[in-house]
């Protein structure tokens, strides 16, 4: 590495137009107000509710490029795990780099499938689009496609044979999706892309599943890179050659490296992870050693781990048994894409395990999440229609509990243990590693791509501090050189300096829930964390509209509030309270005001309901005239 | 420790009248109706639902004990994590130990505050309880005291001084209780309880909190030995003194240690845990080094820490600030109990914290696992009245992450990091150690209490099972020796061996929900994991009974399914559908079938949701006669 060309002091180069970034705590004050109508009391503990990161939008104007300056905009990503996608942009060109989806979690956002990027930026610039990067095939890369790609406009998708199959089987099950046009990278090669003639160098990575590349742009200010998600390969702390050349030659002759983007993931861990070889040595040795069935749960997405035990299972004379949708469809795209081939025969079906010695099998299986629908809870709780635990079977979860899994994987365990098996464990034993590299290898990632500016991404924002810290601590770069973004953030670069406008992209928060795919409905949101926790109340009287004489006895409908056959005398007071009610606001008025009867109705009730149940759930009270 | 009195060897020992206990897959069938007019198609999803560990009545009915036997029933505390309680039973005499709460979960049981012991085999027995024996003064061994002790007729509370203090404390809030009749004991004491005299040892275990203790009940069999939460001091893993004597002298000059009831909850972590003296002269030593002030975050539980760490403080002439309700009453009892004298002058309020130097304050507070209207997390988020953070503090998460908090607390550190303030955490520091021992500390007690039957305790399956095979693999206890319980085993005993009974003690769930205590109402927490997914969807039609005609157009009324203000066209068309329905199911009947109009509208109207927004929402139709 030429050191003179990366100088970072930033005193020396202290980047001209520099606006510093104040970060302020974010505002939660989208409060949309809704058709509201009787909702009365129960909006009370609505201030209970954990607001979601919504966002206010921005009204700054975006400004344009000026001259060969460079922008990069992580449109998401960057507080949170998942939904990443990155632009590129020059004067003429966009580039997009990975399009993913980041879990929806039942706490945060009840009823929503996923959360994926927000196009709107691209969307007013959809012409200048050269080409969509993808970094390796897992969802949090890939999975917004099928609902961003046809609104791109299907431009020509750069990435790895494996990555552009994953890409296919994700949108196979959108059939109004057309076919996408893709031009396969490999590592090493250095294109051409778009009228401009943007060069991109293509360099590999190490993560847990095969053709994970990282990019290089090119621009006339410098290089933009972004690795992707990354760990190293390394004998006792030095990594292995493959990774120096990989890092070390991302320059080009006469330009420097601009900017560097890098996975935030495991910064918040100290030292160096463990190699991937090893774990795939220690389960395959677990393998050969059993002297009953060994089941291994690990997620479908660690494809060098699957192929690799699957190979090892075979050299000990063992047949493997694919269990799990998406277990069965990872292999099933690697040894269609060619990137693996099985040795013949090793591969069979649950119903032919039966003619096999229980030690000479091995199934891999979905689910060590404890997914209650996956293959190992099923099997567990003797749902599975083929496959019945013994106390014979070893039982390896190759996994980590990802944060919020905490209580079903201890289901998953309890499960396990009542069927008398052995289990081994990530904690006990070395049988995982994440596809992130740890503090230590982010530090040297950085060190050897030695880029002006640095900007840590994919990741919440305490893991983007943790690097930065890092980075500034360790390596010496100077806290002024380092872009800490958040979604949507603007940031033009030129070889002199950086700027972070103040205007953003357009960041709101935008969900997949059932067919729909748009904004966050806080409002339905805050609803469903009510509903979960209280439940509903409704109450309908009908009444003359004339006399405001109620017509029959009114109805109570309640769900998730109280279990109504042990709660007569409760529901027969709500009823009488709702009768005075009505009696007492109709009495002389004509014609009578609903809204006020619905009104008051709601403060009785809500009163009523919380000073007998100490609960407060949403009150709709309906008041029809008839 | 005679060995000669402790021989383990099953063969020799094989208990007569033993029925191996077979674990079979819980059932979940409570299928409990109920009123359930026009709940449609909403149902159909029930089955996605998780169903809650609940229960079938045992009908096999509760035997006699036998002559001198020993009953020992842990009615809660073997299945999950809280939730204490175990029953020493004779022909004459119950003695009850600890009455601790759960913690719910919004993901298993929403809605529900606390999960409490079932004490219904008590209430039968009420007569024989001769008093209620409590190991420590946290929640999950106390509180549950003021759902139960007024039912239980106050019988006698034998505990150490600050024990007493918290239980009075959790009491007060439930001003419709007597005040209790303690004894107070203390450590090497052996006290006579009741009529028949039962003996009873005490002696003190190492806990987070002073004042914990065990007991040893000197039945006619052997004594039953409970520890409660237990982790060891040692130099090296070799347990110092206090402990050899705790565990070592348990046993009475012509008697066995017969069974050992012992906690699991670190089991599954192999090794030995750090000695908290350790933590706090590492938390102490970071405290005396730092420039600006030190926030220490931490559980108000960890009084043994709090009070060293003040101590500490004092010692490098630093202020205490003390900050949450529950930090500041748990320091209050410690002073007020006289187990804790606070150096004059050394907790100050916010408020004199002003005119103290920075590098002079250290705060304590809550809400170190993110707990939103905690100390730490208003700080965090700027809503705290009077303390702000700055970027030259430093914040000390003294906790671990319990299971189901990572969200809430990677929120609070991405609120600190807003802040940019320097975060320490357990995972990076020696900051933290938990109070439950891991397996080789529990691998050294129970060899040192050395009882003929070993039960594990205090924890999920799958961390029992983990103990037993510990104690097997590490201290060649014999499976046979080993009781795994479940909430509810009835486990008879005396020299020879022992039985554990088909028939159970009632084991339904138990919960306390607002002001009710009672049976956890499936249905009720089904319908609140449906309505926070999926919504609910409210239909009211009024049509003439005799006609069938409408009276007008039906009322929508919808929560947490979809916002609907941007739904006018789907609600439309709802609206419609629900016309032709009655208009089809009305035509020349007379009168009317409503069961049935509600029947189709649920299906038709179900069916049309899914179709357009790939959501199932409870569907109540309310079909009205005026």
């Amino acid at each position: 590495m030429n050191t003179e060309k990366n100088t970072r002091d930033s005193k020396k180069e202290s980047p001209k137009g520099v606006e510093k970034r104040k970060i302020t705590p974010r505002k939660n004050n989208r409060n949309r107000s809704h058709n509201n109508k009787g909702r009365g009391r129960g909006r009370n503990h609505t201030n209970k509710v954990n607001h979601r990161n919504t966002k206010t939008h921005n009204k700054q104007p975006i400004p344009e490029i000026q001259g060969n300056d460079v922008r990069v905009i992580p449109i998401g990503g960057v507080e949170q795990v998942g939904q990443n996608m990155n632009i590129i942009e020059t004067k003429d060109d966009i580039f997009v780099v990975d399009i993913g989806i980041q879990f929806s979690s039942e706490e945060e956002t009840p009823g929503v499938d996923y959360i994926i990027p927000n196009i709107k930026y691209l969307l007013e610039r959809k012409d200048k689009i050269r080409g969509v990067f993808v970094t390796h095939g897992h969802l949090d890369h890939i999975g917004a496609f099928p609902y961003i790609i046809d609104q791109l406009g299907y431009p020509t998708v750069y990435c790895g044979l494996l990555t552009k199959w994953m890409i296919d089987k994700r949108n196979a099950e959108f059939p109004h999706l057309k076919s996408l046009n893709y031009e396969i990278v490999e590592a090493g090669q250095r294109i051409t892309v778009g009228p401009n003639n943007m060069k991109v160098k293509i360099f590999a990575v190490t993560h847990s599943i095969p053709d994970a590349i990282g990019f290089s742009f090119e621009t006339t200010e410098g290089n933009i890179i972004l690795a992707g998600d990354t760990k190293l390969e390394h004998v006792d702390t030095e990594p292995v050659q493959r990774e120096k050349d990989a890092y070390g030659k991302l320059e080009r002759d006469d330009q420097k490296n601009l900017l560097f983007l890098s996975d935030s993931t495991g910064a918040e861990q100290m030292g160096w992870s463990k190699n991937e070889a090893d774990i795939i040595e220690n389960i395959i040795d677990m393998i050969g050693e059993a002297k009953g069935r060994v089941f291994l749960g690990t997620f479908a997405s660690q494809i060098v781990r699957i192929t690799a035990i699957m190979e090892g299972a075979h050299a000990h004379g063992k047949k493997i048994v694919l269990e799990g949708r998406s277990m069965k469809t990872n292999v099933d795209i690697c040894i269609k894409s060619g990137r693996w081939v099985p040795p013949k025969g090793l591969i069979i079906s649950a119903d032919e395990a039966q003619n096999h010695a229980p030690d000479k099998l091995v199934y891999l299986l979905t689910g060590s999440q404890g997914e209650e629908f996956a293959a190992l809870m099923r099997i567990s709780t003797r749902k599975h229609p083929k496959i019945k635990f013994t106390d014979r079977d070893t039982v390896i979860l190759s996994s980590s509990v990802i944060p919020g899994n905490a209580k079903s994987v201890r289901k998953l365990k309890d499960n396990l243990a009542r069927n008398d098996l052995r289990i081994v464990e990530y904690q006990t034993s070395e049988i995982h590693a994440s596809g992130h590299g740890k503090q230590d290898e982010l530090l040297w990632i950085e060190k050897t791509v030695g880029a002006k500016f640095f900007m840590p991404v994919h990741g919440h924002l305490s893991m983007l501090k943790a690097h930065m810290h890092a980075v500034m601590d360790k390596n010496g770069v100077a806290k002024e050189n380092i872009i800490i973004p958040e979604n949507g953030s603007i940031i033009d670069l030129n070889k002199d300096g950086f700027k972070v406008h103040k205007a953003k992209a357009p960041n709101n928060v935008t969900v997949v829930e059932g067919f729909r795919v748009g904004d966050i409905q806080d409002v339905v949101v805050r609803d469903r964390k009510t509903l979960t926790k209280e439940g509903i109340f409704v109450v309908i009287a009908t009444i003359d509209p004339k006399t405001g004489k109620m017509r029959k006895s009114p109805d109570i409908i309640s769900r998730g509030f109280v279990y109504l056959r042990d709660s007569q005398e409760l529901i027969q007071g709500a009823r009488n309270l709702v009768k005075q009610s009505i009696t007492k606001n109709t009495k002389g008025k004509n014609p009578v005001d609903f809204d006020t009867i619905k009104k008051r109705i709601s403060d009785d009730l809500g009163r009523y309901l919380v000073q007998n149940t100490g609960k407060r759930p949403i009150i709709i009270p309906v008041v029809l005239g008839v």
